[in-house]
Formats: structure tokens, C-alpha cells, sequence
């Protein structure tokens, strides 16, 4: 199956080792999403909802390994290593690089809608965009058990560096 | 951007129109996620999560428009109907037709996972699974605006015929 983008989303990051992790981590951030001229009109109606998930490309690095390991040290766990089975991760190295994004909608454009909370790199590929409908997206009920997260540090902004910087030395 | 499968879904339902929409719609149909050989050791740890999402083609029908439109009548609103722009829908008829799935882990095998909640016919390609986490996939806080769907009325499993039927009929 082929994709090709329908636009594309602007932030303020370059590189991917200095780019936030997870854009719930990063909520005070924002970024703009434009879309190609085509899909414009498909805009209306989402000034309704205060949140919706983008889809991207995670364009892979150059030094990430093909394929994809199945069982990765998640960035957020690289202080105390443990490796993770890959769809109990949500790491970008992955058998199909699609990125799953939930942004705060700031507000709507005629080409795009300016967002907050970021973990893209700028002039990432986007591929589709849904609005976030509580209804749909959350697991009805209370708590629900999220594996290695609920024990994990994710009370500030990371990024890959500052995360690498904890991983343990051997002396 | 190319995608390849990792696996395949299997569910009970063999044609679009009485296939339920939406999972959280639909939450004590059972499905089976069985991956593809190389990936079965990505679900490493994916047990100590309740809910996941399955990232999927929407395999578009024969009689669907190409390119599709970018205000459509969503199903759900089939009962009185009403142009909703695409990126404010879920509908299946998108550029790049990548269906988002939160389903319920039931139990974890060797070769997949058997999952609660269904809306994908029998036999969908799935592109990638990521464990749903709290922390990552709920907005923080209180209420929020969720657009037409929070008027829809979403009280019972839905498939396209049914909501079809509600159509109210010019005499």
C-alpha cells in the first residue's frame, strides 16, 4: 500500500536526538499543521473539537537499523535499560514508521490549524488527520493498566539526548 | 511512503455495510490480531497493557469516490444527514485510508492477541500495533469538546446498513 502526504507539519525542532519525546510530555509547545491545497476544505467542522490525533511519517535515521528490532530500549526507559518488546513501545523505529500524535487543536486556519503539544521533527510528512472524539478514544471506565509507563519519569519535557545523558556508565 | 503488512485481523464480518463502526460502539465483539512471523516477538510485554491500538488499510469499496471527498455525510449522522469536512470525521474514505483502532486486549499468544471491540472486516492488513497508555493518549483534565459527536446518538453497536435505514425518505 502506498501513502503519499497530504501535508505537512511545522515545528520548531531540527534534529530528531533534541526533539521532544511524546507530545502529552511537551504540552506547551506548539507547532502548525498545513495541509496541500486539495484537502483544505476538509477542515470544516473540526473548530468543534479541542483535540485531534495527527498520523505521520517518522522518517527513520540514517543509523536506525533495518529492520527494525523487535525488542528496543524505549527512550523513556534509557536511564535504568530495559528492553521492550516493540508493539509495547511507541518508539518512531518501527516495520511501517507511522507516527500517532494527540495535539490540543489552537486554532484553524484556511490552510492548516496551529497546535500545541509537540514531539515532530519540522517538515515531518502527515498523512491524515482525526478529530479526537472522547466517545471513541478513551477506554471506557477507570484506571487502565499502561505496562513499563505507569512506573516510568514522565513529569518534564525529554528528549532523546537528555534522556541518553541518564543512561548508567560503566566505569 | 510504502507500507507493508505485518499481519492480518480476523473478525466475524464479511461485507462493509454490516460490519459495526467503531469499536467503542462495539465492545463485546471479539477479533484476533495474528501477525506475521518476523514481528511475533515485538509483543514482548504488550500483556501488561489493557488496551491497544491497531493501526490498519481501510480497503476501499469498489463504488467509493476517487479522490475522496473532503465533506462527506459520516454514518452516524446518516439518520439526519449533515456535511461534515473529513479531518473532522472518522469515516473510512480518506486520502490515505489508515483506520485507528482502540481495542481491548483479551489474551496474548505465540502468534497474535485475541482483542474486544470490532469494526474491521474480516481479513484487514495491519500496518503496526501500539500499546494505549494513559499518560500518552487521554487529554489532561476534564471535559472536552468532541464536535458532532457529542450530540450523535451512540448508544447501541451501528453498522452502515442500520444507520442507512434511518434515512429519512423523500415521499
Amino acid at each position: 500500500m502506498h501513502l503519499d502526504p497530504i501535508g505537512q507539519i511545522r515545528t520548531g525542532h531540527t534534529s530528531r536526538a533534541d526533539t521532544p519525546v511524546q507530545t502529552m510530555l511537551n504540552p506547551d509547545d506548539q507547532g502548525r499543521v498545513v495541509l496541500d491545497e486539495p484537502y483544505r476544505a476538509g477542515l470544516h467542522g473540526l473548530d468543534e473539537f479541542d483535540y485531534a490525533w495527527l498520523l505521520t511519517w517518522l522518517t527513520p535515521d540514517d543509523t536506525d537499523p533495518v529492520p527494525a528490532s523487535m525488542r528496543q530500549v524505549p527512550f523513556l526507559l534509557a536511564g535504568s535499560p530495559r528492553e521492550i518488546g516493540l508493539f509495547a513501545m511507541r518508539g518512531p523505529r518501527r516495520p511501517n514508521p507511522i507516527g500517532l500524535h494527540l495535539v490540543r487543536i489552537v486554532e484553524i486556519g484556511d490552510d492548516g490549524f496551529g497546535f500545541a503539544g509537540v514531539d515532530m521533527l519540522d517538515g515531518t510528512p502527515l498523512f491524515d488527520v482525526k478529530p479526537y472524539a472522547a466517545q471513541l478514544d478513551a477506554p471506557p471506565g477507570g484506571a487502565v493498566r499502561s505496562g513499563w509507563f505507569d512506573q516510568a519519569d514522565l513529569g518534564a519535557p525529554h528528549t532523546p539526548r537528555t534522556l541518553r545523558d541518564r543512561r548508567p556508565r560503566r566505569s
